[in-house]
């Protein structure tokens, strides 16, 4: 049976092929039935023309990752201390990952896996064709934000300079209220206006950006902000706040005005932005969401540590994560009130493990003890360390302890994940399954988030291991190769 | 559909169900056939009464194994400085590892998933329901062997005095020229004769056992041996090396005992016990084998942590693994000899990961700098400790390095593996597909050895994730539910 | 010369020795005069009968204390998982620290040096043979105390159960406002009355100490108090504030009986109990005080690292200090305002290290970002974890970064250091300088706290190895060796 | 009393100071006497013109020693990563180093240290007034030097290209025979000759820099060569193995060069430069010794914690040293035979702790467990890796862990310890007591050396603190000020 109905090579306007789920569905007595439903995935298969707008584009993130495309895109080789670098894309999912995609037959028998790299199971956008434009609170030029941020090595920023120095911010939306004080003194270059004035500035924006592109894509990778409380719980609510110009944090009206000019919004922090008036005027104005807070350090390192410990028996005892970093990520979340938002993001990332072995968690028992702290320290600048200790109960109640140290360099971490998921966020707005497309939310961006927004919200994946074997098997699937089930039957294994 | 015709209740000869296995196939130039093969999986419903027979019962494993089953079985409370405990099986993948078998409906809505126990996929043996016994190059009961130890609590062991100090290892089969020299003072027990007298004379104690068990499994937990060269190739080979009395290690006379008595051999030690003669005479006359080494703690680690880093993405550069234990098993790995035979059983492990992986290792370009240090410090005991560095290459040539210390546990973390290979090995051992029998290596044992052997040696799976996997979906399979694909697509997520 | 004027063995009234002391005292334009300045130093040679006091008798501390010196006079040996033990004072400075007091002419030329335990320099308790009672919240007795503690083996517990199941703590003044709410469960043991009533209180339960002892030392190792402010600045604030009945902390109540029944009142935490008006009481009634907050793990450990890595001409530019603790000091910590005084103790210890060298900190450069966060983990229990990062400008603006992880054991670091300030407290209280006692604060005790306490506020001495020093060579000029200057000189080294 | 003589403005030729040096000497049966001896102590005011001359020019120490003081000298800038920079001697211990000289008394009462520079006590050398120059086996000049060694930002190397680029080493001896196979491929710098040959050809180099200079002083800073056996007894037997060009570590031919030469020759390396027939050379030829191995991370760490945790009490019972380096220096030692002179020269670094201190370590009981591990891991180059682990016994048998985990920077933490030797080695020369100069062997330098070699073998200190205080007590009394007591006694502290 060879059901691959895709053909590379020809460009076929989509690539359409059929895939048989199968899951098991239990019922409450325990019996259960094995399901087969054939499904149809069709994918748009040309590349657009990609916008994407950064907020914060002038920060550690956003300069990082304009640089980082330059410096592919001139093939820019630079020296540092340990010699002579040529870019990479290493930390990136889509760009550096591989999967199994199956099997070949070798002459003198015996079997062999075939890999192929994430993004060539489906056509995706190659990250140096983006353009890649936004908006900052301060009007410095990307040079200047580069060498600000101290994350690349100054020979490599200097050769950039001429590209760099021309790429000036946007204008930015910016309330005071919702961000720590310490960020004053980067402010000199404000949108002004009413709450429906700034997002009609923002929409613009984002009109003439799409004027130059065939799709445009906004991610949030500015500073946390506080948590807003009231939740704006209904459209009515979301509206008449705008209408009567509350005091709303800015990432509200950006992501507003993405959705009404239906524009993938990516939210790379922790603020609660998707409330629940804003998700319903996503989907009632065929907008599209992804978030929250970049998964990038050590909340993704916990969940693959989780997935390890608990997947091989061990119970869990007491996880303390430790922070500390010196950018202004740092600086910003020094003010206890935007830290507040980032450990709401962090805490979550056990639950499910938790909940799938009731041998080791039983229901009426004691849970993880589990706590996260992050605190600035100007020295270390973007180079973010994370201190953890795993305490896990062993075999009669001995105990294992790991304890780690990890130096994370947090943008240079952070902006491969930022690239895979404007890439697979685009591949996923070019997609249907049984004729509808993805959203409002797109659920299967959870793998790159600390605090997974779905259209499911009791249904939230926090594993490493299964966030990334959904997206692959989906992007397997997609492109009419069948996920393999990995029992080797076949193969005398 | 529902396709299980198994009924747990009734306890039927036979649980048989038929899986439909799929992969993709791949040709030289690209193409590729999605597969779906039928696969009827039969298993002996009946548990039968089990014989475990362990090389080495005195060591610090052996006594540790055979003390917590006790405690189970007698439900034997104990204090330790942290407070009082109840028995547990934390650390065994078939005790308290669970498992997503499908999912449930929610009422209003939604879906959530489904877990079930490993041990309870299908009948399997209740680890107390085992009758262990063994031998030991030391005379010591196995009161003495635990005191001796220092691996359980005191309290614990002194509440099992009367039943541990009836238990004597068997004389054991020796040949010092394969053992460090610094062992020499525990040796009082041992077996004496030419090596066919010595084969017998095991042949003997199984076939004791066998009378009072419906199966017998023989488990190496004893030193490491030193690597024995040349190796047998053929049959010949080692029926000569028996004839003539050439020195052989003792782990290859038990491991020929155990063939020629059509019992299974577990190898938890990473001597080359499995020479491609000792393999031949497997398959020839019906033998089961299972090795090498077991996995239980910096390897496990570090293959799920390079599951973790590349699959994120990752370029791994360099890993520097330390260890230092001071039980018996450091001691006998202080001489250079044996330890040789460890550090080739641990330093395979990233194949694997790096050979699925052509972006971030291309064919011509520098691998991994891997090292591998295993020191005997006495102090520490039974405590091992590992002190690893994860040097990666991240985005634009920075470096992420995480250190890790880890308090192990030695043997408190191999009891539980080696429960999990007994259970799932007599599992196996009463599995067909397709009519077929398992053998004669067992090769879905991967998951719980450094230095899997398989049928297949040009197809070694290392990856904790992918080895944990297999095992599951065939145990699924064989109960009669459908593996999971993960990509959630009929719940619009 | 032998100025030696002391006979141990004859066991004189009073040691008394001449000392000449060496220093250097420069003037504003840079010149110096180099002084030498006879003192004469007596010392009451006959140890008293010592009844030890303990503020928190139940606590951690105070039962590990205890349960500690009953083995050590028992000679109780008892089984852990590593073996047999036999009691120890290890991590006591006075019974197990020595010191180079001289050196030794070899036979065949050469020197050697001359090590002398710093208990036997002078007459100084024994202390098994102290009277321990004291004060408590709870009134459990100790052998319920150690098992609640989890501190020590249960092997030695139990055998010391009929010893210390006698020993009931009396009730303790108690002023829940100052403690954190989570204690209140521990609550049933208090004093009741006015201010005024319950210092009355404590003074009869201190003088009928003294009726069975000689000399009497309170020592608070109860729980951290909240800070009091405002300070009680003059002796007349106090009064007011105790007659007045206005809400005071249990301790100031504890040490205004102890210094009106002129015994030794030592504080083993870190809230500000002597606010001036309390010293100048103390100084007026003939009362002496040593403290604050017992330096046992991490401050003792960070101050010891500045003196080498300062001592070494390395830049430490930050050092940031986690820690976590699941025991009940921890667990009042874990309210703020309780954390908010170990805070404040924890952050100077740097400040004379910075002082003494303008090169690395010039007077208007950069400090070092510090920063020290406690957390509250219930599963470590007193097994307290402290993580710190050492980060260090080296040559040239390298970096060297030191990742220190400490299982530091909280009450088994303290007990020997609370014997410590016992007993040479108790020694001090014997000596005499020049004709003039030490008070009304022991200044010479600042080697064991935190946030050293000192008749000289202005001069404080943090640094692990000048603290030390002075005590040994206080000791050493009272006991008529003359303290070394490491010179060397006379033997052509 | 005033006693100092020195007036540094008017610059007399000697600065002369009188000290009473103070001790106690013990006789067998434990009496003591304390002795007053009164020393006068000459030093040469005036500062030479100094040439220094590495072994091992352009090695990573050499080339980052010589690129340092051009910096200096030249006052360079330069761009890194994380900002600009200026020069620094962040590291040195006498450029960056600071001691209390004595108090002021403060205008209101009380008192305040007052610190001194180390480099200002008596008249040194400025680092950058050195001539440096030397000898290496490759003829790369240090502008490529630099480059390979990957140590300086690039930034600075380029900046100092036209001055490095014309500093090219002097041909140097080589002999295969003690240096590890792998460095083979940077030869192409050799002196050619029998061993009287290359011994004149060293002592022609150096005289040559004598001739620009007023003192020259000779620092080996190559590669670690194997133990010399049998050794050297005699000056008879090191004649004879020179005259009958027996094969001889190069080392030995620089050492016999500079006797012969009188100037003062350091060893920078483990290897067994200073046979018994050298030192015996040295004495009568009137040569200056010191050495061996700089103390710069790992070992000088491991002193200063055993001086802490022995001096608060703490049995140490073990200390595993994990290292692994990627620059030359390990590239060397990965040969087995070479690492065995650094294992010999890191391993006797806690003996003089472990003597001094009969309470925790009984002569006839069990010492520390204490292992030293070091590896070529390419990966990180110049950045030393070093992973301790202490554990120390505390009350009552519980245990205190400590895992470190130091990120070294090898050379820029050997660098400015090469200054000090240098500085202070020059200074030492200069010096008399009693009329008789320091020598053959320069022991004060014990603070800088691994493995101290001493004129007095029977007596070496290891404690990083009393090295410390050693010289720092010296250099004050050679400059006229009292070293401190700290007993603080006149201040009623």
């Amino acid at each position: 049976m060879d059901n691959s109905s895709s053909d590379h090579d020809s460009q076929p306007e989509v690539v359409s092929n059929i895939f048989t789920e199968r899951f098991t569905e239990f019922n409450d007595d325990g019996t259960f039935k094995n399901e087969l439903v054939e499904h149809t995935i069709e994918t748009e298969a040309t590349v657009p023309k990609l916008g994407l707008m950064l907020v914060g584009l002038g920060g550690n993130n956003g300069s990082t990752l304009v640089a980082g495309l330059l410096a592919h895109k001139n093939q820019v080789t630079w020296e540092s201390k340990t010699g002579v670098h040529t870019p990479n894309y290493y930390g990136s999912f889509t760009q550096c990952g591989t999967t199994k995609v199956g099997i070949k037959k070798l002459p003198k028998g015996g079997i062999k896996d075939v890999y192929k790299p994430v993004k060539d199971l489906l056509p995706t956008i190659n990250p140096t064709d983006m353009e890649v434009t936004g908006w900052d609170i301060s009007k410095d030029n990307l040079f200047e934000a580069c060498k600000r941020s101290h994350v690349l090595e100054p020979d490599l920023v200097n050769k950039l300079e001429s590209d760099l120095s021309q790429i000036v911010p946007m204008k930015a939306a910016f309330n005071p209220e919702y961000i720590a004080a310490n960020q004053s003194d980067r402010v000199d270059n404000i949108l002004e206006g009413t709450n429906e004035e700034v997002i009609e500035l923002i929409r613009a924006d984002i009109r003439n950006c799409k004027e130059r592109n065939e799709k445009v894509i906004v991610l949030w990778t500015a500073n946390t902000e506080m948590y807003l409380l009231p939740e704006l719980e209904t459209i009515e609510d979301l509206e008449k706040a705008i209408k009567d110009n509350v005091s709303l944090p800015a990432s509200v009206l950006y992501c507003v005005a993405a959705i009404k000019e239906q524009v993938l919004y990516l939210n790379g922090s922790p603020q609660n932005t998707f409330h629940p008036g804003v998700l319903a005027l996503a989907e009632k104005e065929g907008g599209l969401l992804g978030g929250n807070d970049f998964k990038s350090g050590q909340t993704r390192f916990k969940t693959a540590m989780s997935d390890f410990l608990i997947g091989a028996g061990l119970r869990i005892s007491s996880i303390v994560s430790y922070n500390h970093l010196g950018n202004n990520d740092g600086k910003n979340l020094s003010e206890d009130k935007c830290f507040q938002s980032k450990k709401i993001s962090k805490s979550g990332c056990l639950d499910d493990a938790i909940e799938g072995n009731e041998i080791l968690y039983p229901r009426d028992g004691k849970d993880i003890d589990h706590d996260v702290i992050i605190r600035y320290i100007p020295f270390v600048g973007d180079s973010k360390r994370a201190l953890d200790e795993y305490s896990s109960k062993i075999f009669m109640d001995g105990v294992n302890t790991i304890s780690t140290y990890n130096i994370c360099e947090d943008s240079l971490l952070a902006v491969p994940i930022m690239i895979d998921m404007v890439v697979l966020g685009e591949l996923f707005s070019r997609m249907k399954v049984d004729g509808k497309a993805f959203g409002p939310v797109l659920s299967y961006l959870s793998f790159f988030f600390k605090a997974p927004s779905t259209n499911h919200p009791e249904y939230v994946i926090n594993s490493f291991n299964r966030q990334r074997e959904t997206i692959v098997n989906l992007l397997k699937a997609a492109s009419g190769i069948t996920p393999d089930d990995a029992t080797l039957l076949s193969f005398n294994y």
